[in-house]
């Protein structure tokens, strides 16, 4: 398997299409002040966490139904005007700009939990919805939504990228968690995929084809999860170990043990420092594993000790638990703003976000190799990982304004997906495609998928104006 | 939601599709004795389990190699002849039927264990390997496949049908199961979908894709599968209920706790008979729960304790444990054979199955009045059921040569899907579609989202080759 040289310009260089007066005039009819053109807004959704920098889009309407989005949809097609549907704008990938311009469409007027059903253990969202308002909604009902990809991102965003994050060791990610979705075509039509049933046989698996399809393929417009009882225990813990490979090992063993261990966080030393600095902490400054287990009581218990032996046998140090609370949310909110900690780290870079993902017994060495490249690189980085499910980011901090950086940068992240193929991964665990791995993904899928997957986006959107130039390269 | 009155002919009215004596000879050529046209051979690659009578496929085809199973598609597309891959013929909706004539592809040459990644909790297997094959070869590495639909099934046809069955109100089905495919497309190129990593967000989901599209997509010839320790203890129980809505209400509980049981199977008085007759057993004819536990021991006992209670608060009786394994294989031989002891309980007759699954709120209320009509009905039957993931079967047993049974047997499975469907159900929780529930797809998914298959089926089969006038009903 080899990887091509990613081409020198990672953008495609293809111009915006026009988008006719017309169109800006029918959009204005129907959406009056919801359809804005000021360039501060369009501005703000023309960007994203990547590091690209491309012209915002023409319009940005602010939906609050599913009539709304087919209406815009339907314009847009009348027209073959692109259309980007935007949640937070915390894609690292680019995913919402606007590379071949068009309309923008803010979802987050629609941010309404439709519906809870506790005693099925599911919930029905619109897109807009944050994981943070739904887990505030399932809290007093006694249950959570555990898929956690650290942001405060959109449901919608979330599912348009099959996101994951720190839960997914024991829950799964959102390929697992959603049951259903309703969604608008390029065609303007609104359909339904899947049902509340947990499981089903019926016909092609649409759900699962729109969750992780970019917004490529029709926009997702209603969103149903599977949601789980709130655990009766729940610890965190966190160890340091002398060397990367000792945190490493220790999470491999608890994962090939069958361990039920919730989450299991690798933050290198560089990301530890970084995050002491930004929350205040003191945490050792050493690579670091931040572990929750849930369950009952004796269950916790059970895990706990389990872990910890396997710690301990890899000269695992300062075991330190976290039960209450507070000190667990102090824990995790450091691990949340490990992103953001590293970035500041420092002022003025930009950071290039790696997010490979590759069988657990392949994973000490994909990480090792990786480590010693980036530190012969002389770039400064940080390292952060999802290592109970083989999945791992680097974020190479450049200057924005040093080509060379970029480009050593961009070289580090090449012989890292080259690598992580070889060794039976994938180049991306849960941030997608975007603008950023296109290539990669060919190098991944191979000429044969990628047919498929072109047919596919063709069959449903042959006009390509659902966020085209994403995930396939344009011809 | 209406359903619409099921066509007095379930099946298609089309005419086989000519075998051109030129891809006759083309076949011999390449094929030699591997490509069979004797009656007896074409007449048991005719039929499965379901209770259709059609013509036999023109040839079958005996492969060994994905380079087999890519010549005869090659030369089928020449001909625009249909292929059907065949695995063990336990389908019970007509699936392997060659309803618009064309080759039969007979799997089971391709039947090795290709590799166990025990490390990395995968395997990978060729189609034709069985679940029990799978599960004996993976037993040495302290590791099982737990998805378990009774049958000694193939893998293929598990994966083609999007299987589950006992072990899913844990582990998932399929859906959730397979990692990695190898595919031979209708355009006879060889793709692969997937890596074995446990998570990606790498363009669109065609693993999921081609799970459960039923052949109707390509030829799926290699499935990689996650894999789990074998439990350090398992714990199986039995409890007699006075009515099905205890056992259900029990049951209901158990999942809404959170309770991680790995089985929990319901079997009515009538199955219940059947079992006593056919296994030489003894247990009380009333309904039944078959229970199972997984976890450390002191997990297992915690578990059991939980559902113990709750079984006996909704009057449970007789709660029985099985601990040793010869015990376990003894009760789970009898829930497997429920189908089989159900079936031979009237004499000469063939069973219509049904297979809706709904919310596990819903539960009580579809299976309570769906048993009513059936007793109405006088017609005999037996019920099972995957209870924990709200999916059950009823097996109506009808006098084939009686056309009122078989009508009456369909508007009782009719009036049961209706009733599926409107309380957020599927019409299929684990069968498939196949022959059976083409029209009651369309009454769930609705017109759009059937536009949406029917456009992916034609971008990826433009000649309808691949086991056509399956799922979707010809035009």
């Amino acid at each position: 398997m080899t990887v091509p040289k990613l081409s020198p310009q990672l953008l495609p260089d293809i111009a915006p299409r026009d988008v006719p007066a017309a169109l800006m005039a029918a959009l204005q009819a129907r959406f009056g002040a919801r359809c804005a053109t000021g360039l501060a807004v369009r501005e703000q959704h023309g960007r994203d966490e990547s590091s690209f920098d491309v012209p915002p889009p023409a319009a940005v309407v602010f939906v609050e139904s599913t009539d709304d989005v087919a209406e815009v949809v339907r314009l847009a097609a009348m027209y073959a005007v692109p259309i980007i549907p935007f949640g937070v704008g915390s894609s690292l990938e680019g995913h919402v700009l606007a590379v071949q311009g068009g309309i923008s469409i803010d979802m987050n007027g629609m941010n309404r939990v439709l519906a809870v059903n506790a005693e099925d253990l599911t919930v029905t969202v619109q897109p807009g919805v944050t994981r943070k308002q739904v887990n505030e909604e399932l809290r007093s009902h006694g249950l959570f939504f555990p898929i956690d990809p650290g942001a405060v991102a959109s449901i919608g965003g979330m599912t348009a990228t099959r996101a994951s994050g720190t839960n997914a060791v024991r829950y799964g990610t959102m390929r697992e968690n959603v049951l259903a979705l309703e969604v608008v075509t390029a065609s303007a039509e609104v359909i339904r995929t899947g049902s509340r049933a947990r499981k089903s046989s019926a016909g092609y698996d649409l759900t699962r084809l729109f969750v992780g399809s970019e917004g490529t393929l029709g926009v997702i417009t209603e969103i149903t999860l599977r949601v789980y009882p709130l655990p009766e225990a729940i610890s965190a813990a966190i160890c340091s170990f002398p060397t990367l490979e000792a945190a490493v090992r220790s999470t491999i063993q608890t994962i090939q043990l069958g361990v039920p261990i919730a989450r299991v966080e690798l933050i290198d030393r560089h990301a530890v420092r970084a995050v002491n600095r930004h929350s205040g902490l003191s945490l050792r400054e050493e690579p670091l594993l931040l572990m929750e287990f849930h369950g009952s009581p004796a269950g916790v218990e059970e895990q706990a000790k389990t872990v910890q032996q396997i710690a301990h046998e890899m000269g695992g140090q300062d075991f330190e638990w976290a039960s209450t609370p507070e000190e667990r949310t102090r824990l995790w909110t450091a691990r949340h703003n490990a992103y953001f900690a590293g970035v500041q780290s420092r002022p003025g870079c930009r950071a290039i976000t790696t997010d490979v993902c590759v069988p657990i017994s392949r994973l000490a060495d994909c990480l090792l190799e990786s480590v010693d490249e980036a530190e012969a690189s002389g770039i400064p980085y940080f390292l952060v990982g999802h290592v109970g499910d083989g999945n791992f980011h680097f974020g190479y901090l450049i200057d924005p304004t040093d080509a060379a950086e970029r480009e050593a940068a961009e070289a580090l992240n090449h012989a890292l997906v080259e690598r992580a193929l070889r060794l039976d991964g994938t180049c991306t665990g849960e941030h997608g495609v975007g603008l950023h791995k296109m290539d990669f993904l060919v190098a991944e899928a191979g000429e044969g998928a990628m047919a498929v997957m072109r047919a596919l986006k063709h069959a449903l959107d042959p006009q390509d104006i659902m966020n085209p130039g994403k995930i396939l390269r344009p011809a």
